[in-house]
């Protein structure tokens, strides 16, 4: 027998279905069961006579029953499903639950629960608010492939594992790789530089990030999937920003389209298309914002987590917007291989983009000429040796080019209101946290 | 003034254009200097009158000139736009390409060379039919992408950092983590099958997995991506099987109308769509066709290579067909994980999937009943401690589940006939190999 979903049910009143899924609120009246069945789709309540009596909360269940309209008075609108119910003939047992560590709808009061909500983060995620998380960032990165791949992107798959650390150093994960170390990437920036060299001329990677960094906030943590993008033949910042806008407006839109509504209702979020373009300042400009705001920070050319945070309100309330690009970092606060303004060399063409007061990207055009970026990274005191394979890429022709790094669980986190990065990710870590 | 690429220039003849691209086979005949600007979408003559003579092979240069017809006697028809060419007005170098170390359009004649060329991979990947790789892979990706986003699944990012080694333990990279040890993940099985516990129904994931394997073949590699599927409330391997069908000639068929025409005029290969359902072979018939055809093998209950490759000779002459599933494994080769024949317990509800006459995917129906699992897992000598983690999952509901892995890398070595895995790969890594 065909399986039926839950949210097919309605229009099968008076049929004989056959439905899978987890009991919920399993409860007895006499010799009548009461078990709310729910699929991926939604909640129906099952009612058995005699039967079902064995079935445990969050055991998995299949039911073969029919579907009954409900009576006038019992109708509870605002449940999904509240106009029927299955009335059970035969049902079977498919895995039994025993001993709940947590109960699927309750939530974490103190940090002390949530470490234990993560530590059975499969039965947390049984949540169809969290659920939705899932269906949202799926949406997401189809939407994003299909901008990228109906715009002539080419996507990499590149190495994680690597013969010398990337880029700073600092903060890397070491291997043991046979009889030698290797370093896990803390992101694709060389091999989509690379690509660049290879005459790819626009390409995009999906991939996973490492970062040895020992913090604990809700904003870090040592694993995440990073969207990448890196495009030749362009010689200002400002076109990567304009591309960037594009791709988010495409993504964001699909997503609304699809979730729009069940994103309001399940997570009471309005999911609003940004205008563009989007706004834009420079770290001079908005050092001095801040400063008229009041806000004191010791992160120098950098913006703290304070600054972002407040940066993200003031561009709300004076440009309406959620997202803001912050452009021209100065050197020292940006990597050796951003391209800096030739009238004024303390200054990289480079930016972050700001969403709802949190950095989600970070993006430059690069030095693509060979004696400036080795200048830069002796400047920066990198040990050339281990970049030279780096530099390499850009002896024997290399288009100009720049590019992005796009961090999706934060933009997910901001997108639906999360309280924590921990809430965007399937399973999240941090120094502490290497389980399940 | 708007880039023109390469390939619209037949439409602009007497119009003023702007290319960019890499350098090729530039020559000189007195004053007048024969450039070949090749840029993602092909190759057109540039001609420059006292210009260009400082352009060396493969630099990357930008060009300013009229599209011309060429007199009908010097129309190439074996090249690509071979009717017309550029009558170069102005000209830029943007990268000079010096003592380039291989020539793009050589082939390695032996190992030694064939290791050089993967030294300088962004050089090698210059060449058009590589690039074509890539353009197919990310057509290919994009297909399974839409596959699977359209028919209900869920995309999840497993972590890649684990606190305890996965499957069986072997072959395992160990990570510095902090003041103690992480493993790589070996496949995203365990997390798959989590999210199956947490009722996703339906999930794929694609990303990295890590087998620390010293071999040095031209079938492995110790990094690669994966693409992986798992699917709720199934009861056979069938049901996989027919699933893996599905998707392997919806995203082939995309592959084939987007490419065909180019792989066939540049790979030379004929791309066919396979016809469904695929042969099914029992890995005990299969164990008989071999010994009549006098192979022998010690792999005991497994294929070894050669065998693989024999069978699919016998398969594609038996049925004309390029995959054949494999079916039935004896549990001796298969993980503690696999369901068993309820009547015959030897055997594992599972299959391979031999395209061309190598594996590329492995797929069963999993136990998730709690205590055969934990019984299985002890017949195996698995460390209960290590994977307690993972047996969790079963324990608080788990519907019955199955699923597949699959390497995309060996799908397009396959599909093109390219000659070995690191063809089909960007970047390729092996026991000896971590660079570029």
């Amino acid at each position: 027998m065909e399986r039926t979903y839950v949210n097919q049910l309605t229009d099968r009143v008076g049929e004989l279905v056959r439905i899978v899924g987890f009991a919920e609120n399993q409860r007895e009246m006499g010799k009548i069961t009461f078990v709310d069945l729910r699929d991926i789709t939604g909640k129906v309540q099952c009612v058995g006579y005699q039967l079902m009596n064995d079935v445990t909360m969050e055991s998995v269940i299949e039911i073969i029953g029919e579907v009954k309209q409900r009576p006038e008075k019992m109708i509870n609108a605002q449940v999904q499903n509240g106009s029927i119910e299955i009335e059970v003939q035969e049902y079977k047992l498919l895995s039994k639950a025993e001993g709940l560590p947590i109960m699927v709808n309750a939530k974490a009061s103190n940090e002390a629960e949530v470490d234990v909500r993560l530590d059975y983060r499969w039965i947390e995620l049984r949540k169809p608010e969290k659920l939705l998380i899932f269906k949202v960032w799926t949406e997401l990165e189809r939407a994003f492939m299909e901008y990228w791949t109906s715009n002539g992107y080419i996507e990499i798959h590149s190495p994680k594992l690597l013969g010398a650390p990337s880029e700073s150093g600092a903060e890397v994960f070491e291997v043991n790789y046979f009889d030698r170390t290797a370093y896990l990437a803390q992101s694709p920036q060389f091999y989509k530089q690379m690509a660049m060299a290879a005459g790819f001329e626009k390409v995009f990677e999906i991939g996973s990030v490492f970062r040895a960094e020992n913090s604990n906030t809700i904003r870090h943590t040592t694993e995440f999937t990073g969207y990448d993008a890196e495009i030749s033949y362009i010689d200002s910042h400002y076109q990567i920003m304009e591309e960037e806008e594009k791709m988010l407006v495409f993504a964001l839109t699909k997503v609304q389209e699809k979730y729009g509504e069940e994103i309001k209702r399940v997570l009471g979020v309005e999911l609003n298309i940004p205008a563009v373009p989007f706004p834009k300042i420079t770290m001079a400009q908005a050092k001095e914002v801040l400063d008229k705001l009041g806000i004191k920070s010791e992160k120098g050319g950098d913006l703290s987590s304070e600054e972002e945070r407040e940066l993200g309100n003031y561009v709300k309330k004076e440009f309406n917007h959620d997202f803001v690009f912050v452009t021209d970092y100065p050197i020292d606060v940006r990597p050796f291989y951003h391209m800096r303004h030739e009238d004024n060399p303390n200054l990289t063409k480079s930016f972050d983009l700001m969403y709802k007061g949190l950095e989600i990207t970070t993006g430059a055009i690069r030095e693509h000429r060979y004696d400036i970026l080795v200048k830069q990274a002796k400047e920066k005191g990198m040990n050339l040796e281990n970049i030279q394979f780096y530099l390499d890429f850009f002896r024997y022709g290399m288009p100009p080019h720049g590019g992005l790094g796009m961090g999706p669980s934060r933009l997910v986190m901001k997108l639906l209101n999360l309280e924590s990065i921990r809430e965007a990710m399937f399973l999240f870590r941090n120094p502490r946290r290497l389980n399940p």
